[in-house]
């Protein structure tokens, strides 16, 4: 790629990028578009969102997204902070010595705009050249600081977790354990046989249990009634809302109201009953063998999910038990056995996603090499030869379609850890987002550089101590890919603001009103942690990796970070509500993403500074994997189990401390009936019934 | 090697067993050597010591040397039924049709001797010839048995680690918890933090704390103290030791006894006066931050072990007690960065001794060959040529000098295990009893295997998919080697129950006894599992992988195996007494161990059918490693817990079993003294004091 077509990747999304952010600021305030920009705050403030993002405090973060928010902006001012230092080292040392480097002896300001790209990359300095002392220095900054940030991050969002953690208020799921594989003895119900259980190992400090069941059908019954109680509450209000329309009188004047209101009544009613009695046939016959069971106390919970209850391994399993928001109930009908054999087979699901993604991914590849592209398909040889065509083919149009493509993968994702028979939401997503950020950097990393260069080069990987310097030689190759691909993300992001689908979802709800009486009123959605979180750690993976060969991306990243950031603190208190808090539980996969992407950067330099002729900076550097290896291993063992579980200390001074609140008695009376699944609750059509959480809960 | 070398090295072999194994049949009743052959029972029984080893029931086992023992026990049993089923699969199957093969054409039984071994390998089967349908189906049906047996007995072993759990009597270390890197606060003695913190996580459970001391000057003084009183011990009792004798009378009357009586006596008592001083002087400074934690029941220990304790994972960290006997009392003064280091040092040493042994074995292999042997010492060219030595140097030799190098290494092994900073001699055991795996199959295994073809070989195991093939190339080549290697081990295991340097320094002692009055009692030594398990895993290792490629090492690795189950059965009895009891947990490696063997016959399997131009058959066989390993999943899943931790189900109710027994009060009161380091107690000459155990325990 040239310099020419790389200003005009640039140019094309910066317009883009201002223009949707404009149209926001127009928009985001007009009643209408009010639901689509901030469903949480009907009334923005009148200043500038830009402003207002900054404003907010952690604790505004906090309050409206839980510590989940807190640690999503976290992973932005980390990033930020780390690549300011390595823009300014870049930029303003590599950069410069770089583009002076005469290696590709291509040095003449005349026509710039011509010159690829590579002038600005390592590849332009001389072999062995003493300068090369610099980019070495530059590897072992970076790292320092970038360690010495992750161990403070690391520390701050350990200690926020236990703060939060003594200052909540009681909550159900710190109480409650889940056990499943429960054994069917005598058929007594599960409850019984689970009362009896804990009632003798724990007798002094079990509460209460919810066994759990079978609600498949239930479920598809109540989404039924939902329907139908939607589109009867339309017929009767029609009169009020349009009272000056024509067609839909006339429409309706076809078969009188009254009829149709009956028919819906009718069916409603039979519906409902429907309903009930599959209720009580689920109390009475379809148990899972699964319950959550409920303790006096933290510390009790604790010991049942610390210490192995049965003898075989493989029954009365305890697991900590999800917020009740957050529990997902189609997943509790699995089996020991089946939950078990499911992980190996969505293993190697995901794997084989991977290899039809990398074929995909191969072809795009081929565009950003014109002659290729003319080969395939030589009709088009004509087109191609247009200048701007050529650069918008090579610089843009690859990224583009890479951006689209992606889009799809997190839900493919989420459906595979949904396979795995995780008991909550959160857990799904956890586990997806560890998917995700394996297949992000295995195709849109790994992918470009091999497929860029040859897919014969996969094998690289199978002669350890060749990879660097292959690594050294296919990485700068797809530079230039990478730089586009950063630079059209601004526009993604941007367009995450503009909310682009919802609005148009909007805009069609809005006029689908007057035709059909249905009111689409967006509800307001959630975070998908999964897909946003490995698309960042992606971006920050791609600046370090390219810290040396090519800094001229790392303007562009940072660019990209700082829009981030102002963006989703926006999104974040505006636009999405938390579904879940897993309590910062999603920052150790950040500090390991951090750690892998430095310990690649590492490898890559051994590599280059090997092609560049310069073997005591490669030596030099084989200490510093090591070092970064053994830094991670010291974080994974003084702050990790702080993310798995709470300490003694913690969950007895927790309880102590409440021991005499008088409001306990209360929530002890709510917390037995806190997980029963919504599906087997009595219709309340007053709350206007939703399938997903449970109103009874508001109270605990 | 031909035929006839294989029967020399059977000859040598069995003649040497026969002749040791008579030896011992004839010493082990006489008086003097009973002390060698049954110190655990004085008066053997006058039966043939195979008949007694037979008839012991696997009570008397668990009664003379713990469950340890029994588990030791039960891998001759596994080894030999799965050898039992193949080799009459072997022998009586795929042996007759390789030798009836006609792929090398030597088929005629004339000189039958001069013949290479390798008329009864694989390698004489014709290519692509229907006959290896049945080496095929023999690969299926001998994994299955195997994996029957492995779950059989892994379900029978945890089944009596919990019968046995339920049926003991108190021991301080289920009570007990050790805890380390505890911080210290503002002064205060550790013994007071622990207490002020376990009493105010712990206040209704925690019993009493016993803080660890620095003691290594310690133990160096009652060292010398005890040479000194044996000295005196002699000193004293000479007149009625020896009346007749004249010598150590006039040696004596150079200067006389009492003037020595006196000199050691004072020298006594300075020393003990010193070890006193040392001793107050080390409770009142040299603590460690380590402490064992008593509790007033088994279920309150593991929940301190099992739930973190403190908000910093690295302070206040819990693990169970070892057995008093068992504790190592040296390695407590390290801290947590030091034990966490010390891993990454110990790993990288063990890979490097690694690698210096397979130099020396490459070497030893050389020996194999004549012709590079006659190269590197032309002078020997003369000798060599005679028959019986060439066949001796081929076939014997280099087996002998292996066997002999190994018995080296597990003590080092043990020392690395002892850097790691374990708490307790069976931790260091059985974490060198993994390295010696490690090893053993390393430079024994592989190193013979890819050494005997060429060193260049060692790169196969970058290029996975090659993996098999290269093996089926590799492997076959040293059969030759292998059998000669499991022929000799014959001798060596025999060794064992004549435990000839136990013997020779027996024998020596006692000549000793009369010049130099020093009663060198041999104290029972225990049994070095860690040196025993990984050599017997090998044999299985061997048998397993050379199945269909040459049938004929199967009957002699039999034959080793009967051999070790009589022989074992008379030591554990007998002659070793158990140093602590881990309760079974060796048997997890033994598992695993056999899993890595079957799979590698797996992949070998694959390898050869595709050499011998049977495609079909290598295809067919992939599933077989995939199930395995799924079958080693599932296993992990459902018994190993069982070796990790005792379940609340089994603690409470073991707990409760003795809540009313009247001993229990005794058994508590002994309790808080069980775990002072034996170095702090005061000088008890009447048990004449031994540096290793704690007598006050004999009463726990």
């Amino acid at each position: 790629m040239i310099v020419s077509a790389l200003a005009t990747a640039v140019g094309i999304n910066l317009g883009l990028t201002l223009l949707l952010a404009s149209a926001f600021s127009l928009l985001r305030r007009r009643a209408p578009y009010v639901s689509v920009y901030s469903p949480r705050r009907p009334y923005a403030p009148l200043e500038s969102w830009i402003a207002a993002a900054w404003r907010r405090s952690e604790e505004d973060i906090h309050a409206a997204s839980g510590l989940d928010g807190v640690v999503f902006v976290r992973i932005f001012v980390f990033s930020i902070r780390v690549f300011a230092v390595a823009a300014v080292l870049g930029v303003g040392v590599l950069l410069p010595v770089n583009f002076m480097g005469d290696q590709l002896s291509l040095i003449d300001f005349a026509d710039l705009p011509n010159k690829s790209v590579d002038l600005f990359s390592i590849s332009n300095v001389k072999d062995g050249s003493m300068k090369l002392w610099l980019h070495f220095s530059a590897v072992y900054i970076l790292t320092g600081v970038a360690c010495y940030l992750l161990y403070h991050d690391y520390k701050y969002i350990a200690g926020k977790r236990l703060e939060y953690f003594m200052t909540s208020k009681p909550l159900p799921q710190h109480f409650t354990v889940l056990v499943r594989s429960i054994p069917r003895t005598d058929g007594g119900s599960v409850s019984e046989v689970v009362d009896k259980f804990f009632k003798e190992y724990h007798s002094s400090t079990y509460l209460s249990n919810t066994a759990v069941h079978q609600t498949g059908k239930l479920r598809r019954l109540l989404n039924d009634t939902e329907i139908i109680w939607k589109k009867l509450k339309n017929v009767k209000y029609v009169p009020r809302q349009l009272p000056t329309e024509n067609p839909p009188r006339k429409f309706l004047g076809l078969f009188g109201r009254s009829n149709i209101l009956g028919k819906y009544q009718k069916k409603l009613e039979n519906l409902e009953e429907n309903v009930r009695m599959e209720q009580s046939d689920a109390t009475r016959r379809q148990e899972i063998s699964a319950a959550f069971v409920s303790f006096k106390s933290r510390y009790a919970a604790a010991n049942a999910i610390y210490i192995r209850q049965s003898d075989n391994p493989t029954e009365w399993q305890t697991e900590h038990a999800p917020d009740p928001h957050d529990v997902y109930w189609p997943n509790f009908s699995t089996t020991f056995m089946e939950r078990w054999i499911s992980k190996f087979v969505v293993f190697v699901a995901s794997v084989l996603l991977i290899i039809v993604f990398l074929i995909v991914v191969t072809f795009i590849q081929g565009l950003t090499y014109m002659d290729q592209l003319e080969e395939w398909l030589p009709f088009l040889r004509k087109i191609l030869e247009i200048a701007i065509v050529s650069q918008l083919v090579t610089g843009y149009l690859p990224s583009v379609i890479l951006h689209f493509l992606s889009s799809y993968v997190p839900s493919i994702m989420k459906q595979f850890s949904t396979m795995q028979g995780f008991g909550s939401v959160s857990g799904i997503e956890r586990s997806a987002c560890n998917k995700m950020l394996r297949f992000t950097i295995w195709t849109v990393f790994f992918a470009n550089i091999l497929t860029g260069s040859a897919l014969g080069q996969l094998e690289i990987f199978l002669d350890p101590k060749e990879i660097p310097l292959k690594l050294a030689v296919v990485v700068p190759a797809q530079a230039p890919f990478f730089i586009a691909y950063v630079v059209t993300s601004w526009t993604s992001i941007t367009s995450e603001i503009t909310q682009t689908s919802a609005l148009l979802y909007h805009l069609w709800g809005s006029c689908a009103k007057c035709c059909k009486r249905d009111d689409a009123d967006p509800e307001t959605q959630s975070m998908h942690y999964h897909s946003e979180i490995p698309r960042i750690l992606l971006f920050g993976l791609l600046g370090l990796t390219y810290f040396i060969i090519a800094p001229l991306i790392l303007p562009f990243i940072l660019v990209y970070f700082c829009l981030g950031y102002f963006i989703f603190r926006n999104q974040l208190c505006n636009v999405y509500a938390p579904k879940y808090d897993t309590g910062g539980r999603f920052w150790p996969i950040v500090h390991n993403a951090t750690i892998f992407s430095l310990v690649l950067m590492h490898l890559i330099s051994i590599g280059v500074f090997g092609v560049k002729k310069f073997p005591v900076g490669s030596s030099l550097l084989v200490p510093l994997p090591l070092l970064t290896l053994l830094f991670n291993a010291y974080c994974g063992n003084r702050f990790f189990p702080i993310f798995e579980a709470y300490s003694t200390e913690s969950l007895i001074n927790k309880d102590r401390q409440e021991q005499s609140k008088p409001e306990m008695a209360e929530f002890f009376r709510n917390l037995q009936t806190a997980y029963t699944d919504p599906a087997m609750k009595p219709i309340q059509r007053s709350s206007g019934y939703d399938g997903r959480t449970a109103p009874l809960l508001s109270s605990v």
